[in-house]
């Protein structure tokens, strides 16, 4: 039976990506050595790293001043990077979900801390609009798409202080226009490579403004001046996201996926719109992100829930389990999910819909 | 022709971990998915997390009291983390080498260091000894193997204040009383997995005694309370790490590991002293690591370095050149490393002799 790959993250990689990695565990390069025993400083791999580096820059259209570095440690590792390199005194962060309220409160161990807007109390069922950011805040931090609630800011916002987004969920789903942004920071482990790498656009003036000791390992500025290689980067999570960035430029880029992307959510957003069975928490249809499409039982129908959870994995629905914190349903369409996948998922509602 | 796979690391791994890290790549746990495309929390991944942490006990013995943990940013990260976690006020360090001079010098951001000896006047080709540690240190920092100097620290030492020792390059290869130590780290990459992961092995009691606010991922209590689960792990270097594991036990454990380490560096060392050609930098028998085996042109012979370097390289021989800030040669033969390979580059050594 074909599955389905609806998961958050680690979730969905083009086949490329899968099947390349697998045959450099096995001959990397040609060197008759796998991926995993070779010297990150031999010439292979440091072509690798290159290479993997200039595509993401070409491929976001990253302007000069700005600087990508590959580490290790995951987002949650960037939450206290950011303030650890760019808070002096005072930051503001927006709280639109989980992993939003959970940068913001790593934060608090380097300064005052201003939540402009949230929407905690309504299950972060929203984005927050309308909101004021002070004007001395060194930075204000968003999280651009909300991978628990599906909810997403699609557009770069243009703010008063220097805006700094977490975009472990959506990036490489749309173009963005990076000059908007102080740093722009994600795990890898969605759109782009397995588990294990973390990225990080910089801008690199920014740099270098705070008073504070900042341990080297911590410190953007050792992997900027290093090329991502301070110390042993994670190789294989590299490798593979060179394959998917690879792949990316193949399909025609940041552009043609944010094309592909609306139409797909389009699909699973009209069916659960459409459909007597569910709905959406989402309500505000320019909040609904592209990439994790949450959905619920109609409050007549919440008994069936499990049974829909069951049905659809029998048909190979694999990860639609909404997240432990909100229950109900998510499906995550990545860059790498096949039109075709969402088609058997709706197939899925509608065949349970025609049974009850 | 037969590579030899001599790395300082990222370094050789058994044949099983690249086999069925590869095979894990296409299809992981009969899912029908890629290990590099599922979630940490689904149940295949967790059942690896769980083995792997309690392989990586047994293995080493670990007794009561103390935990292990997984996670990213190397070794180098370590660094910061120990005394962010550890130092009260003061620690002691003993440099023998790169790793270790960086490590104390990454404690200096954290209140006050005692470098209690060097050997870096003599180029690092010694382990100090006879050596005083101020008794109101809150650590005493050790790196029992020096990668680039091939010197090692091979028994546990007794000392009057917690020890805390980087393991990055022989942990796994002899037994280890842990009792003996506070705090054991290191990088994966060369006797566990590919890079991407690192261990800590935490006397979890001498934990929470620092007055300093610690960022949650620094803090090596997240990672404990959550069984390197607190975020996205470094998936596919941790599936590695498992299959070595699984070797290790196969092979006897690390007491087996241990006699054959000897005998393999024995061979190396043996020649290096008996061929006119070649000398060992290091020079005290007891200091000479079993891990990275250091050697150097004779005085006599220092124009045929570049000559035999190209004769072994030629001969399938890999990964020798000494590291950039020593030169000469060095030969790392981890666990993996088969005797056949150290055979082949005595081989080489001797074929060398005869000609010159
Ligand atoms: C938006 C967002 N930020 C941060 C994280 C945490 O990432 P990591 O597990 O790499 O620390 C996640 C993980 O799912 C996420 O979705
Ligand atoms: C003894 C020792 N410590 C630390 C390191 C640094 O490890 P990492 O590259 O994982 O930061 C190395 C790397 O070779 C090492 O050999
Ligand atoms: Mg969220
Ligand atoms: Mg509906
Ligand atoms: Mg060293
Ligand atoms: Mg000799």
């Amino acid at each position: 039976m074909k599955i389905h790959n609806f998961s958050a993250g680690p979730s969905i990689l083009p086949e490329s990506t899968i099947k390349n990695s697998a045959d450099a565990v096995l001959n990397f390069a040609g060197t008759g050595l796998s991926l995993l025993e070779v010297s990150h400083r031999g010439k292979e791999f440091v072509a690798v790293m290159d290479e993997a580096l200039a595509l993401f820059k070409e491929l976001l259209d990253i302007p000069a001043g700005y600087e990508v570095v590959f580490v290790g440690g995951g987002a949650s590792t960037q939450f206290c990077m950011v303030p650890y390199n760019l808070m002096q005194k005072k930051a503001a962060y927006l709280n639109t979900g989980t992993w939003a309220n959970k940068a913001l409160k790593e934060a608090k161990g380097f300064g005052e801390v201003v939540e402009v807007a949230s929407s905690k109390d309504s299950v972060y069922n929203h984005i927050p609009k309308g909101y004021e950011i002070p004007s001395d805040a060194d930075y204000f931090h968003i999280t651009t798409n909300n991978t628990i609630y599906g909810t997403e800011i699609k557009t770069d916002l243009d703010v008063n202080v220097p805006l700094v987004a977490d975009m472990s969920s959506d990036i490489f789903s749309r173009p963005v226009d990076v000059s908007k942004y102080t740093l722009i920071y994600g795990g890898a482990q969605k759109n782009l490579a397995p588990a294990g790498v973390t990225f990080a656009i910089v801008k690199t003036d920014a740099l270098g403004k705070v008073d504070r000791h900042i341990p080297t390992m911590l410190d953007y500025r050792t992997h900027i001046d290093a090329g991502s290689m301070f110390n042993t980067p994670p190789v294989f999570p590299i490798y593979s996201a060179l394959q998917t960035l690879k792949w990316l430029k193949e399909m025609g880029g940041v552009s043609a996926m944010e094309k592909i992307n609306i139409e797909k959510a389009a699909v699973l957003y009209d069916e659960i719109d459409r459909n007597r069975l569910f709905k959406a928490p989402v309500v505000n249809v320019e909040d609904r992100s592209l990439m994790n499409i949450c959905f619920i039982m109609n409050d007549e129908y919440k008994e069936l829930e499990k049974e829909f959870f069951d049905f659809a994995s029998s048909r190979g629905m694999s990860g639609i389990k909404g997240h432990r914190s909100v229950g109900g349903f998510r499906a995550s369409t990545y860059n790498a999910m096949p039109k075709s996948s969402i088609q058997a998922l709706v197939d899925c509602m509608k065949e349970f819909e025609a049974k009850h």
